[in-house]
């Protein structure tokens, strides 16, 4: 299941923080660590994944029109933390709060190949 | 000026299709290509960006807001084109259209560097 999904992902990936199974209206599914630590950095994470959930959405919507092709991977790096967001259908995506030391290629690719089974299991 | 720092960016990255310094209301200062392909890409391309311009802006308030700190950088993978999008200062980005083999990771690389150097050309 997800969990087991979202926990391989932190597992495998130096400097996440936390990953999430999120609907494009903003609501997680399943997040992992289910407790995040009551720090104001997670505060921060979740009330920003709501707000890059619309961001992600209007790049599907862009992309689309555009026909750039469809959004498969948006990324937005600020000082504290970066945040991949991986398209996993058309209503949900993975996302995952990396620390800026984090191990942002193998972050990329493990959202990558993790994609197709969290799409099995919705 | 502007047009060198962008033809050098271009010129080192495999898969550059073209880089431009915008501003946040969508207007680019200086493109390079000068004289972008009259193909379907170029011209979604710009259209694009202008959409994208809109993303950057937002991504940068809600982190503001948020405080995860200044966005960095914004990266937008689609299927025909990965968009790499640097923060110069307030006003300013720099943005890159690379094909999806590009060198991504040379891309972030020589935006970062480049940014610093466009800023004082601003």
């Amino acid at each position: 299941m997800f969990s087991e999904t979202l926990k391989t992902i932190l597992d495998s990936v130096d400097g996440a923080i936390a990953c999430s199974v999120m609907g494009f209206d903003g609501i997680a599914v399943e997040t992992q660590p289910r407790d995040m630590p009551e720090s104001g950095v997670a505060l921060d994470l979740q009330a920003a994944w709501v707000e890059f959930a619309n961001l992600m959405s209007q790049a599907k919507n862009t992309a689309e029109t555009l026909k750039t092709g469809k959004v498969a991977e948006l990324s937005i790096n600020s000082e504290k933390v970066i945040t991949l967001l991986r398209m996993v259908n058309q209503d949900y995506f993975l996302v995952l709060g990396l620390l800026p030391t984090g191990n942002y290629g193998k972050a990329r690719y493990v959202l990558r190949i993790s994609a197709p089974k969290v799409a099995k299991d919705l």
